[in-house]
């Protein structure tokens, strides 16, 4: 298996960093976010920083558009791309399997901490 | 979005952490490996210690079975769980993704760069 950083695993890295993953997520409804609803959204756990940073790497690899309202005051939305798109579908359904299985893990959990 | 610690996102984290995403990869070939193998599958650069908290952590979560095999001197294989080989499906399903689209990606990031 290839380890080593090679671009397909820089991207895996990107989709699954801990806001990547919340952030493809949010925006799979299909719909345009500003900053500040996407950080409410996450419920404001992670810091403008991060959020800035995570936002930038996504629109760098071509999973984000960052649409730049020429209205004043200026404001900026973010939203999938189709190739965004396809990456959080993997992230929706990965989601959807542990909703899904959440208790036979949490059952698996308690078992072991049992034995 | 349910953003604070719930059950199902301790899992989520455990499946997309950096080493939990290699390791299930490795295992979904359906087979039992020992502990130095995967550690070699994974270019030794992963360390020991990591490599032992990231499997503990999805053996704990029903995702790997340790098996201790009682002969002398005894050793240890890891191989999936049917709950890990589902969860395991999707990080498939995911990187294959990754490989037929990195070339999209690459490109919108060279884009990107250069803007």
């Amino acid at each position: 298996m290839q380890v080593t950083m090679c671009p397909e695993r820089a991207i895996m890295e990107h989709i699954t960093s801990k806001w990547g993953v919340l952030v493809l997520q949010v925006l799979s409804d299909g719909g345009s976010w500003r900053f500040s609803a996407l950080r409410r959204e996450l419920e404001d756990v992670v810091s403008e920083k991060m959020l800035t940073q995570t936002l930038r790497t996504l629109e760098r690899d071509g999973f984000v558009l960052r649409d730049v309202k020429p209205i004043i005051p200026p404001h900026v939305e973010y939203a999938l791309t189709p190739l965004g798109q396809g990456a959080a579908r993997h992230l929706v359904a990965l989601a959807q399997w542990i909703e899904a299985n959440q208790p036979e893990v949490s059952q698996a959990q308690r078992r072991y901490d049992a034995s």
